[in-house]
């Protein structure tokens, strides 16, 4: 199958190693200069369960994708949420009416971005429990075990939803057919609505965070929040059980020492954050409803302050 | 006159330092030890705008006040909001039924407390601009001008009121009676409801939060908040006027490069903060009277993630 991966982060480099070695045709295309002149010269190294790989696949920096000749059948899309829009927009030179757009990324509301540039019937969304971490220009390391569940957007396309999930199954990404992406998405936005800005804003872990008398109060009322918008979407979260999922990222042993990925973003790597896609989307959506979200206005503010107080970019 | 100043702090110093020069007969009452001894040993040591004084003021440890033999006409209670309870009780012993007991502490709903141990017409609460600054045990930096308003807190205590302001001012205190105290004690809370919590959450100045996009959002929503609990108490704040006070502060060139108390006391010092005396008083105030307080509630609960992460004391 042609596959584009669009955005060769360290998930889009995991997902197009493991489409490239099922013998599919990838293409990574990313922003990242330095990436893509690094995998063009000595290809993607990857190391991958302990086992050093390298993957001659073809990159193309997406800035110069008029030039590139391809009737693509699939396109993931694997950038951060910020810079979806660019990537839509930078990919329609190799987009056909034909063409499948499978959206992986974290965080909610994605699927309104994509309606403006891809026929419903071609939109796929999807959620992921694989990790990657990148670790330098044309590096990633790989580990770990994972899943994907992915649905069709617009409704008659289950069956191409099926045969999606078979294709990434095949590569090993152990990808099932769901019949509702949505709960999935804001189960898994609820972790990232709650650890992501929390432990950001306090500066500290999970099990940092999880020790603070006030966290059960501070992740109830946020993951009530998203519970209200997603209801509004008729997707009615199982809120005890979303909160004891949540909670468990405060045992220090099991990921609790770690520092979720917007915390490593803005402190460490003083990146803009996704803030604008996770609890920033739900104040939007609560807006739209008439629905009050005021602690995912407040923590969205907060973070953006941080991120301009810190210069991030 | 007979005056104990209950909390001995730098602002504490301050007045109990002025009120000795007028020629009241001052005790100071603390609970920090070695301040207590330093001033017992070598008096209080003063930089009193600029000049070096050294005041041979009465002191005592308020776990000792039991052998204080004296008939108290006025305790001027300084603490540290947290300290405010224990104080009292502590203070108990030198109380008599016409100690009159002025309240001027940061922050709101003092009178609750004091109203536990002290009769209704001998409270009396204020508002100061003072500045003070400790600078180790026994000495105190004491710099500019400044003014106190005050108020009796129950119904025909007006003279005594008055009374109170005139021995303020004749000790230099630019003392003046207030007939509506709650409202500069609600206006002087917003500033410290906003330009506190929200320096110390970000890590940043006055001028730096300030500088954010966000800023200007965050605070209108706080000071809307003490706002709809003070017209509970039929308060009614100017919302505009204390929000474009409040901005002032983010002036460079005025106070914006400085790090607010709770800051220091937090950041710098590792202290436990008065957050529960400023938005946490409105959040539980908002409790009681059914408004929800959702920026202050959550403001509030960070504060004290945070005093918990750093293990303040």
């Amino acid at each position: 199958m042609k596959i584009i991966i669009a955005g060769a982060g360290a998930m889009g480099s995991r997902f197009g190693l493991m489409l490239h070695q099922a013998g599919n045709e990838v293409t990574l295309v990313d922003g990242w200069q330095d990436h893509v002149k690094a995998i063009k010269e000595n290809g993607l190294k990857a190391n991958f369960n302990g086992e050093e790989v390298t993957a001659h696949l073809a990159i193309e920096w997406q800035q110069e994708l008029s030039s590139l000749k391809t009737e693509t059948e699939l396109v993931v899309l694997f950038t951060k949420a910020m810079q979806l829009d660019q990537m839509l927009q930078d990919i329609q030179p190799v987009l056909s009416e034909n063409t499948k757009v499978l959206c992986l990324l974290n965080g909610i509301g994605h699927e309104d971005i994509i309606a403006s540039y891809v026929p419903e019937q071609n939109i796929f969304i999807g959620n992921t429990m694989w990790t990657a971490g990148i670790e330098g220009p044309g590096r990633v390391k790989l580990f770990g075990e994972g899943s994907v569940e992915l649905q069709n957007f617009a409704k008659g396309q289950e069956e191409a939803a099926i045969e999606l999930a078979k294709i990434l199954s095949q590569a090993g990404l152990n990808a099932k057919y769901s019949d509702n992406i949505l709960y999935s998405i804001y189960r898994k936005a609820c972790v990232n609505g709650t650890m992501n800005g929390l432990c950001t804003i306090l500066d500290t872990n999970m099990a940092g965070f999880g020790a603070t008398k006030f966290a059960d109060e501070m992740v109830t009322k946020i993951v009530n929040e998203f519970a209200e918008i997603a209801a509004q979407e008729e997707v009615f979260l199982d809120v005890e059980e979303v909160i004891a999922h949540i909670e468990t990222c405060f045992d220090p042993e099991l990921i609790g020492l770690h520092y979720p990925s917007m915390y490593q973003d803005l402190i460490k790597h003083n990146r803009l954050t996704e803030i604008d896609y996770i609890n920033g989307a739900v104040s939007r959506k609560g807006k739209k409803y008439h629905v009050p979200t005021p602690y995912c206005d407040f923590l969205t503010q907060l973070i953006h302050s941080k991120e301009e107080i810190l210069h991030a970019q």
